[in-house]
């Protein structure tokens, strides 16, 4: 009855690590709640399959996961393989953007047993989701160069934002804050600045807020609102942002709870028409490939919201996911734990504790 | 012989409040150096002239500031008498570019006596200089709405990043980098996601670097390099941005090294065709304004700047330069401190004790 198909996707560098915890902890709250999880394992990566064939993926990737419920996925980049933006915009920005995943939620949570990097700040003080535009926005390949390889070179790139795309990012922000006990929902922008869009983005903002009497909100600009989230990160419920302005807070917010290692993401296509895909918000980090000493956190906490969104029943994805974060905590707090939190465990140490926890 | 005309605009809210501080202190240096300075007051701001005007500032607004060496300037905006975009895009935002002030020099340094909002950082820790560019980039108003008012609405915002504009803020970057102790710059990019300026802006990074050997630099992509600002910030010595990420980092970085009211930042023309602006980071903040509590130092910073650009002979303007950090640095320490420090002095009381320390 609550059967998936997963699409496993570990990918480069610490994808590969942090990739068998997800799985391990993923198979003990399936075992406990009575879930079955199918596994179909796929090499695409820029050190794998970038290598051989010079793309990311095969041409019929889309047919490859026709049927799957969700893709868990690692981490993809290798700068010494592929250019960055090659293998980004050939394999996650590809899925966000094809399978419309227009939701990039990540939430931001200082636990105990986490060193914060903020001076006199506890479990509690930082608690919140960013709601990120994930397909359309500043992240665009529209644009060109003008006078090439001349001194009056020009380079234009275009921010493509649509009413269809904003308005569904901030519905779908609005209705995430009136679901949460404070019900509020701070929306970024810089309209002082960026003089086109901005504004336009500031009126989509009113004109939604108006649907959501309920909902306390506030715009705030992208300059003063990361200098917020360091000195008065309790301030923030709901976070909804652009595509690069989700960027930065989400790595901002998780730093600010202590590492990046701990923060998940969901990329969501709400309408389930696409397959949805959850990852670490951590890269592939080639610094620390190799010595099994990445944070298999982040990879975890992604799958707990995987399990919660893929069972539309509401029960035991949800109990499995609590499950799931409870255990996190509990390692958290006891140990082991990584280095990047002060401990000497290694990943597959810390991955075992927590599926042992479940 | 050692004799300046500087434009002072006050602008709007606590611009009015800090500025008769930053002139006195101004005035205790300019005695003490044997520098003359000649004040010229002009009323441009959304409170003032545009609401008698309906404008920010008159037509001939170049042919008033004609032979001033700089413009000390509070604070503009006032979003209850004008919209922001329009009171900044006829103010401030158009010095910048009508000026050619392609340089943003904004300092970051934790000081004696500030708490820190980092835990266990200690003055030192934290001194970096972020270069932003000034004129181009994210902040252009070149863009669009198409299909208008209706469900199909579409924005499209350009961002113009020019070779010119680039080489020559990643140049004045390099050479401070080359000045400094340490002789790091780190670029700011997002090259992995911003598909096509930031590639290429990752390229003329590379070709400048080249004429750098001297100079150990590297690139990071912006969401990671916010982090890095509240994990790591002793790593930083130079950083160098495009316009919106300068604009962001800016306000991040002091808001690390405790708030936003010391930083000042000083808009060059390099070249000294036109006038250079000085003025604080912080803006017009209606929400203190009226109190009497807004901290000058970002004002009084910002005059030290001043000084030492205009004075090209290279000797009293740097030492009154140095005085008035020192006096800051003395107040910073021993107080007194405006509220925002954690102190109970008044804006006047804080000034009043800068300028008497210089
Ligand atoms: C007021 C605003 C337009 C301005 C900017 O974004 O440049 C300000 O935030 C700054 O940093 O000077
Ligand atoms: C790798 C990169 C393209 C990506 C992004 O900018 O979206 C990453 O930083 C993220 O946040 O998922």
């Amino acid at each position: 009855k609550h059967s998936f198909n997963i699409a496993v996707i570990a990918g480069d560098g610490i994808g590969k690590e942090v990739m068998p915890e997800g799985l391990r902890v993923l198979d003990a709250a399936a075992r406990r709640f009575g879930i079955a999880l199918h596994y179909k394992h796929i090499e695409w990566s820029s050190c794998d399959y970038h290598a051989v064939h010079g793309k990311m993926m095969p041409d019929d990737w889309k047919a490859q996961l026709a049927g799957v419920d969700a893709i868990y996925f690692g981490a993809v980049g290798w700068p010494d393989a592929v250019p960055d933006h090659i293998s980004l915009w050939g394999s996650i920005l590809k899925f966000r953007r094809e399978f419309d995943q227009y939701i990039n939620l990540r939430p931001a949570r200082l636990f105990e047993g986490v060193p914060c990097p903020l001076a006199n700040r506890k479990p509690g003080d930082i608690d919140f989701m960013i709601v990120r535009e994930n397909t359309e926005g500043e992240y665009s390949s529209v644009g060109g160069v003008m006078y090439e390889g001349t001194e009056r070179e020009v380079v234009m790139q275009q921010s493509v934002f649509s009413r269809h795309g904003t308005d569904r990012l901030l519905k779908f922000a609005f209705e995430l804050a009136r679901k949460r006990e404070r019900k509020h929902l701070t929306v970024a922008t810089k309209s002082n600045g960026i003089a086109v869009s901005m504004p336009w983005w500031d009126g989509r903002a009113a004109e939604i807020a108006a649907g959501y009497p309920d909902v306390r909100w506030d715009k705030q600009h992208i300059d003063i609102l990361s200098a917020r989230f360091v000195l008065q990160p309790q301030r923030f419920d709901v976070v909804a942002a652009s595509n690069l302005f989700g960027d930065i807070l989400s790595d901002l917010g998780p730093a600010c709870t202590g590492t990046l290692g701990l923060a998940p993401s969901a990329n969501l296509n709400p309408e389930r028409r696409f397959p949805s895909l959850f990852e670490p918000v951590h890269g592939s980090a080639p610094d620390i490939y190799g010595k099994n000493i990445a944070n298999p956190v982040g990879m975890i906490w992604s799958g707990a919201l995987m399990l919660d969104f893929i069972d539309q029943s509401g029960t035991v994805g949800r109990q499995a996911h609590d499950a799931i974060l409870a255990a996190i905590e509990q390692v958290l707090a006891e140990g082991p734990r990584t280095p990047d939190l002060g401990g000497s465990a290694s990943t597959t140490e810390m991955g075992k504790a927590i599926a042992a926890a479940v």
